[in-house]
């Protein structure tokens, strides 16, 4: 009776996108929430912008995001290695939240901001989101506390993981370019993107590191145990190394 | 710069099906967590059902499975009247958990029990669930707290609607039917989808319902303020509407 399923073909389509400070996935935090200051958009686009569709989000404080890991390549074996652990040792995909999976769908979750219908589209805004700029949205769904709150007891691998935020320093230079460019509200979304520590595994103590954020460059570098800027400059106006 | 993404097609593959009590969608739960006693089998297969990918989901206590609304039918116009407003209000899709919406793309968080490993297919058994029989299953992701519990205030427009759970009764002919397939295990979770009213919207109260219920058939009406369990049949041995 029971027939096979898997590798059954299943066909979506984006209902629209994601616009986000990050025009690349370097600096992008690791999960929702880590960085509360971050704003992004979720563009409801074509036959899914009617402000119909929207009706009732108003009384929907957090949404469900799910998306296309669309920079995520092909994924190979079954195991993966996350980051939180080092990096060496190896999971199971299922155990995980790894963008690499055998199907590359994304679940954030984010707190809804205002809504907007603008141009034949729905934004709605949403903040402490994990996206990079140009994620294809697949559905939005709201978070119902009474579906979504496990009852009794939850206990996940990591959960006794505790990982330190960054101080963060500005140099005087950075803070006089941060004024001039009048980007001073980037400044909270900056500090707690780099306080996860966005550095690449073993990096050199010495390197100087590029986070593009917004139309901004921000360069920086190592700092005893945290970070400091060293520089913001518009991006485009410098050569930038992509 | 930007460039239009709605109607961008996703192709993704089923990695598995789930097994689960229900052959068809009539008493399915609107939710996950409403019926704890219910029972499913997440069950990836082919490429997936090796070991190693499960690995770490025994210190994994939740789980969230996206799967594909199999036999929700093609998605019209934007709004759905979801049936805990009585079928009557509209709202936008994006505001509800509908299962039809633009994707057909589901979203549940279930306990998970025991994993085994059986003919090269991983089973995870999980409770709580609202699968129907043969639900493609398309990711399966741990809960992690850090992530996926809101922080600050949480609100959905249903969370003020209370509903009431049936009172469930058994004809005493029912009750010795059950003992007599030895299906008393099921009792508990037949109760519990039955306290959840799988009644049609303005049923006749003096109809007579048939509940498909893993091999057997339950026949059950309307009693006072609750439902009465009329007899417990072996599926098949019976005329069967379908």
């Amino acid at each position: 009776m029971s027939t096979t399923t898997w590798g059954l073909s299943m066909q979506y389509q984006a209902i629209g996108k994601i616009l986000s400070e990050f025009p690349e996935k370097f600096g992008v935090p690791k999960q929702p929430g880590l960085a509360p200051s971050l704003r992004a958009i979720l563009r409801l686009e074509g036959p899914w912008g009617h402000e119909t569709l929207a009706r009732g989000l108003e009384d929907c404080s957090h949404l469900w995001v799910l998306f296309d890991f669309h920079l995520s390549g092909p994924f190979r074996g079954g195991t993966v290695r996350p980051p939180i652990l080092g990096g060496e040792k190896r999971m199971g995909v299922f155990a995980t939240r790894s963008p690499h999976r055998p199907n590359s769908i994304g679940l954030s979750l984010v707190k809804r901001e205002k809504i907007e219908f603008k141009d034949g589209a729905i934004n709605i805004h949403v903040s402490g989101h994990d996206f990079v700029n140009e994620t294809p949205i697949l559905d939005i769904k709201p978070y119902v506390a009474s579906y979504d709150r496990p009852s009794g007891e939850v206990s996940h691998w990591s959960d006794k993981i505790l990982t330190k935020a960054l101080a963060v320093v500005w140099s005087p230079s950075s803070e006089l370019q941060l004024r001039q460019l009048a980007s001073e509200h980037l400044r909270d979304p900056i500090e707690q993107v780099l306080a996860l520590d966005p550095r690449p595994r073993q990096a050199n103590p010495e390197s100087v590191f590029g986070l593009s954020f917004c139309d901004l460059n921000i360069t920086f570098s190592s700092q005893g145990e945290g970070l400091c800027v060293q520089a913001v400059e518009k991006a485009g106006s410098l050569h930038r190394v992509k």
